[in-house]
């Protein structure tokens, strides 16, 4: 059963109501029974909710927390910058990079990205993107859904990073023959400091040399190769992250 | 620059001519010109070639094989099982599988898989699925084409697994909540013995009862998690795969 996310923070014992889009999913369309269970997330935590009673006319469901649940997110956050790529290239993206554990994607503009959208087209892409997230989140049984972010120039990015702390940004490069994560990222052992991640995938047409520039030289992002079988954008993320959570042993024990 | 799978053994020094479906894509579609490079494989081996004469009217390329190239395949091979599951996802599958470096495929029919193909059907998706295969293989430029089987049940596996040494097997088990791929694989080191590795990835509703006990007792599968996130079937067997390639060094050093 998906998970609902609250916007409001919970705690055990609270009694909680969904209602609007939600309450109508879990009344009509999985038609939950009081008596049952539910998980619900807020805040980055998940609970374990039971369901008090079912008004499915006013598609309302009435739940009461019972306790919270093991956290299901990343200890060691993995960022995805994508250059914007054709299609719907970008809903699968971002739907696959949700399940995965994605903490948030920034959709970047490029040299080469054949899509550009102007103001009003990028809040209804955007609107769909975050949508997408929401529900692949809820899917997955995630505690937080990602962030979508959209930027129209890398030079963007460049605050944002540097806000961070213990952050690595890897750039993945074709141009690169030799150095893969499996070098570039840092040893890893449980003592060691918790670590961001930040993915770098170009859009079909890869990056121009101005960028490539950029990237390395200043944001600091390290060139890695992810071996010599060429990669569409839309697989090249989801190969890369799930190289970082394995590292950092976040795809099981 | 797509690469051309021969079905001859190559040597330098020979003239191979391309005809047919690959003639008319080289010539017509991607218009080669006589004095240019392009890659071939053969036999599991990628070579270069010059173009030494283009007929785009017969849609015939001549070439003269000039020197290998490095090898493109992993050292560790892959293999994915993969119960069939609903519309058009194993062709996403074996699209993003085949770029990532899968050996081969196994679609299985499980007992909750809703599709199931009698033998008319079953030949023509086998060679949509084999095209799907070859094109994937041709664009990622690897030196061969994954195999793609089909099985009507999981015992069909067992002489395909017995008749290989150094195997280790490993099923994506929802129920399955500590041993992940991290701790599941052997350690990796130069030294150690080339060792293959097959995933096996349920359809939509996963495996049942009786299923899981075939695999783990029978076959003896070990079964592991990809952590707390509940990922499809389409996205579970990629995310498997490079979490194994990423272990083995075979995606980038």
């Amino acid at each position: 059963m998906p998970r609902v996310f609250m916007d409001v923070t919970l705690e055990i014992g609270q009694t909680i109501t969904i209602g609007g889009e939600d309450g109508h999913h879990y009344t009509r369309v999985l038609r939950v029974r009081e008596g049952e269970f539910l998980a619900v997330a807020s805040s980055g935590c998940g609970y374990l909710a039971h369901i008090g009673a079912v008004d499915a006319t006013a598609g309302i469901v009435t739940a009461h927390v019972v306790e919270t649940l093991p956290t299901h997110e990343s200890m060691y956050p993995v960022y995805l910058i994508q250059g914007l790529a054709k299609g719907d290239k970008i809903d699968t993206i971002i739907q696959h990079n949700t399940e995965l554990g994605v903490a948030g994607f920034l959709l970047l503009e490029t040299q080469r990205s054949v899509v550009k959208l102007d103001s009003k087209k990028r809040e209804s892409k955007l609107e769909r993107w975050r949508k997408i997230a929401r529900e692949a989140a809820s899917q997955a049984q995630r505690d937080v859904v990602p962030i979508v972010a959209y930027g129209s120039a890398i030079q963007a990015v460049h605050d944002w990073l540097d806000s961070m702390s213990n952050v690595s940004v890897f750039f993945l490069d074709e141009e690169e023959r030799t150095v893969g994560l499996a070098s570039a990222l840092p040893l890893h052992s449980a003592q060691v400091v918790k670590r961001t991640s930040v993915l770098v995938v170009g859009p079909e047409g890869g990056w121009d040399a101005v960028e490539r520039d950029v990237w390395v030289n200043q944001m600091r992002a390290i060139p890695v190769t992810l071996g010599p079988r060429t990669l569409r954008t839309e697989t090249a993320g989801l190969v890369g992250v799930s190289a970082v959570l394995h590292h950092y042993r976040q795809l099981g024990g």
